[in-house]
């Protein structure tokens, strides 16, 4: 097991070494002046990433799931209305949380593949006369189905419905890859982890409150100690953490930042456009339709391709990494055994997108799909040699 | 800024290189099956070095704290009471912890500097006669007051009193240093962290549980997602988790139960128990005493030093970070200020240890303590060369 | 610059990560012990892996070059006079060392592509009655050309001739990576470096010898003292080295003996073979020649690529590196710009190979030549699936 | 076998993690323009540590020892006469070294734990009349015996003998701990390796070159390829090697070089005098006197302490190998088992420091020689407490 290859789930990403020794730290003692000089810069690196300049940022040793638990234990009581959608496996595991919370879901149901109904939104918020919703939760980019959601509109609509309730969004497979904008969109909350964007190991959970947010934290009764913002930011202002902090995450997290802000934020994104487009190419010449029902949804950090009926694309994902030792994603829930997902996140170029499309043709040869072998990779090909790539402008 | 000294500090602990490789993995996809071939031989390992062979071992994402939170929130219910002494910070921290989540503290305060009363615990046990009480809460090693308490003595008072509670034990700062009897003594449910004992980064919250707090979780009330166990459980039966696991740092826990295995546990105690010895002798040549109230109850991972009434104790900690670059631990809450203490667990050699003796002894002198130097050095060097190091055994 | 893409030159290779981390160790005391229990096993690995069990084997701190420079300054006397054939920059370069060290060359000139003239060298050897010739030299892999020579036939044509020179390889880009009969051909020095099969970095010159090599030192006169062998081979008996040793990288060497053991010489050779095939199928679909006159000469390392007349193809190089980051080989010497090479010996999968096709491709077509985008990769593809992968095998 | 415990041998040094990392690069095409990125201002950065800003600076993939063959094969031709003391075991080598390459060593005799014999090598210069001797060898530093000889004094015996022999210097154990003035002492060649001041691994022969030293090398005769500075020089320009060069080291090496420059040179050797004063204390307080015969002339990077008569100091450090795993370097030649060496050149703190010193006290108690526990612990500290430590100074 040599781990030569890279992976193409959609996260944990391929990270750069030089983001593995920046998180592989030997032993600072987390209550000494240094520890500052790790955790500020971090946490300022994230507000430029999420261009969030009015946001406050906590960052909890836990996962995107421990981000969302954050999320709505720090603004919400038992009882409370969220309003969500379903359109993925992980905004299901979201209104999933919810309701183990307490919390009432106001639910609206939508096709896996579509994006998130900005107008079954707004019509909800416009019914709920006396705001009994308290918070709207949106999941930027759906990593299950590869479709990402206009944010913006999610924004419009409760402005349009004149509605108050907060904006909570599940930033955690589009943050530092895709554009993301938490003041000029109103987001209230996002979310997100260390192992997508950031290119680092899991371990972090990442959460920016808007001013707003912060506000409503005194009133939220229900239950929390070790997702308390309120703690956080308390020893936050001294340097310090309430309990033991991820030093070598938060390193990383810290140069993490850096780099992507050195690059540039419209350079990283274009990167990734770039690396996905070559891979719809891919599927486009493969004549296999994506999972995300619009072009325009289409995600930059994950593609859901679609296999023929009475193909289990479970087993192309099996198959791919027994016999050549790569990752897919496999389908999650209602679309497990339709689609095998390529992540095209965090640390990849083109060179390496294209040993992951040219092993999809070998699998999907192997298992006998009618593929041309090297016909994805001509399409990719074609559209990489034609854009300039992001490395060669870096290394300029 | 080199980081070249070892850290005194009671956890995170100076970790062995391999271990740091071992938790420095590049991605592996965390839903392929090489992933159980990590996972299971991980939990298998703790559940050894913590003696629970019927226990179950469920590892978070998230840190000792968070292992607390997990304790409670999946067996006990809004309402419910625990019996807890506080007797340190980390006994205060986690009362405190019980009460944000609704929970009703049968509390025994106790003097900073013993150990756990049992004898008061075992008589609000029998006056107990509802059985209220639904948890028992007992810190195994006080990290703030360096002291040691008996846990088969907790139990036993609970069988006195014929008491149905569950034991529920903080070992974060005892767990893979000091012996723990998770069957023999009866403990429900065992906390620790990856940052201590087990030599590795912060990161992973560790926790063992018996049959009966398997059972219990079912009715428990407390809201939980992130933390909870039967989801975890569910997905374990596949090799898998309910989210993306710390793959990295549970391939070093893996990789830290089998060489503490390889050791021998009672090497590895004898081996801790050896520095701490060599760490007291040295206090006792500088004539400071203790915060452990009684010689017995001094533990073994950690040493709180009393200096002399008028002293900044925090002043000698911060002195020897700025001018020799050596982390020692502060005195927390109530000993704040009087106290320094000597962290002593986890990768240490008494050559180490000595450099952190002789470092103490400099700073005492720089600040008008009257000391003499080389005295604690020398009472821990007859200590150390008349024993035989465990290394040495290792390499035998 | 985050170097993720793989390098395809032939040397140095793209290298394990746990190759990297067993040469990149803490400092080890090289009078201590421990460090015969690298040396040694280090040793007797190299010696399996070339089939040289009566071999002795000496490691310098130094590269293959330096390798050359022992084995002539160990064994030959000012004045004497070896054979040596140049058909590539690699055994021009050897020649250029004997001459400049003072022995007489007999040159046989062979046509860049072309295998060592076996037939020419047993001329030579029947025609040199009065045995003047003491070595015969035999560049094993031309790393230049691509081609792999026939070193059996050169012992064949010695005991043809009936001829008593010794016989001198340089396996640089062979050894660890294509069969080596070091023994049963009746080498008596082989020379190569830590960084190609091994897929070590650079810094190890490895030197084996017959027992009849070892004979004829006493009486070599060249001067040597950094590179002398009976120095080396006095302190060895002591697990020592007359100077300071590379501990590291024979700690590295160990484990890749170890590890290309453990897979299995055949398995090893295998998965070179499979992965040269599909560069080589890559070639014919492109239709552009090899440098390897003929097929069965082809080395399985290296493959040299000729462009079409007119072309240059060091830019073809330049051009890869600039805007894919992706390194290949120039042409060197008498076919500089006439060919570029892809390596692909050591740490090398089938999926990372055809991402070296498809750049290859890519900037073929960026420069002009008349390629089909995909051809060689669909080549590739169709000889990688239908054949079994080395790295699946070993995991089975 | 952990390892983490500091090495006190007088090198390999303990490294910085920061260099070991630098050192360890992943594969770079070393035909790459990127190359010369890294060897260039590696170059550049040696010619200021050794304040040669008009000589040339050359590194082989080798050790000092290849440095110093460097040095006389690329002057000198068989049958040139140096000038040579013997005054410890690496004196002793170098002349060996001379001889067997054919030169004739003009030697004096003096006695070890001595400095270089000033007045005896004016006297022979002076007689030299006909000016046979081309070449005075310096050891700047004797790691054998822990003395630093005076160079400049060496350059005013030949200015005072009016003699045209080139200045060759030894500076492997001293160039980047101690001062050395290339330019201002006329030296025309000096020689270092990575594992000593640089504190990297074992791997590079650094050789730098006056401008006297580069004219002579065209009529030099003896024979060499690989550490060839022509060839070495003409690559050079192109940002080239004319053989595999050791990339990694070299980044290290860069990285080094700043490192040291950055912290500033005389802060650096403040460092090693300082670290080097508290042994020496401690060597006082154990009524131990220095292999080295005057104080002014003991070594601020190796300590060679004497041990009483009839005692083998060579148990010494076996025993403190085995026992606490502390690697002190032992006697060589003239004065095996009457000394023991504690290095401290490189990456040493004072806190480490203390940790050697209590080990070898611990050790001399355990094998009975009369010392007090702590007692050269305590001068140590004494000293280390009343200066200023230069990583306080760094980090401020």
């Amino acid at each position: 097991m040599y781990m030569q290859n890279p992976v193409f789930i959609p996260g944990p990403t391929n990270m750069p070494e030089v983001l593995r020794r920046a998180a592989d730290m030997p032993t600072l003692d987390h209550r000494s002046p240094r520890f500052a000089e790790i955790l500020h810069p971090a946490l300022a690196g994230v507000r430029k990433v999420i261009k969030g300049a009015s946001s406050e940022v906590f960052v909890f040793p836990s996962t995107g799931t421990g981000g969302w638990e954050t999320a709505i234990t720090n603004t919400l009581s038992p009882g409370d209305t969220v309003l969500a959608a379903r359109f993925g496996m992980f905004s299901h595991r979201w209104i999933d949380m919810c309701r183990r919370h307490g919390l009432n879901v106001e639910l609206v149901e939508e096709a896996w593949g579509n994006a998130l109904p900005i107008e079954a939104y707004e019509a909800r918020l416009r019914a709920d006369r006396q705001h009994r919703i308290k918070a709207v939760l949106a999941t930027h980019n759906e990593t299950a189905t590869g479709v990402r959601s206009d944010i913006a509109a999610v924004r419009r609509a409760l402005d349009a419905a004149n509605h108050p309730a907060m904006l909570f969004v599940d930033g955690v497979s589009s943050i530092a890859s895709m554009d993301f904008r938490m003041d000029e969109w109103g987001v209230d909350i996002a979310v997100t982890g260390s192992q997508k964007g950031f290119m680092l190991p899991v371990g972090l959970a990442i959460v920016a409150c808007s001013p707003r947010a912060m506000d409503v934290m005194a009133d939220a009764k229900l239950p929390r100690t070790f997702f308390d913002i309120a703690d956080m930011r308390a020893r936050y202002a001294d340097g310090a953490y309430p309990y033991t902090p991820s030093v070598g995450l938060l390193n990383g997290l810290k140069l993490a930042t850096e780099m992507l802000l050195t690059e540039g934020l419209d350079n990283v994104f274009a990167r990734h456009r770039r690396i996905a487009e070559g891979v719809r190419a891919a599927a486009r010449a493969w004549a296999m339709p994506l999972c995300a029902t619009r072009p325009e949804i289409a995600s930059d950090t994950v593609t859901a391709v679609m296999t023929p009926q009475g193909f289990d694309a479970t087993r192309l994902v099996a198959h791919a990494s027994t016999k050549y030792d790569v990752a897919f994603g496999v389908g999650l829930g209602e679309v497990s055994g339709k689609l095998f997902r390529i992540g095209h996140l965090g640390s990849l170029s083109d060179v390496m997108a294209l040993s992951g499309i040219a092993t999809a043709e070998m699998a999907m040869a192997d298992l006998g799909l009618p593929i041309t072998l090297g016909s994805g990779v001509a399409a990719a090909q074609e559209h990489y040699r034609s854009t300039q790539a992001a490395e060669a402008r870096l290394a300029a």
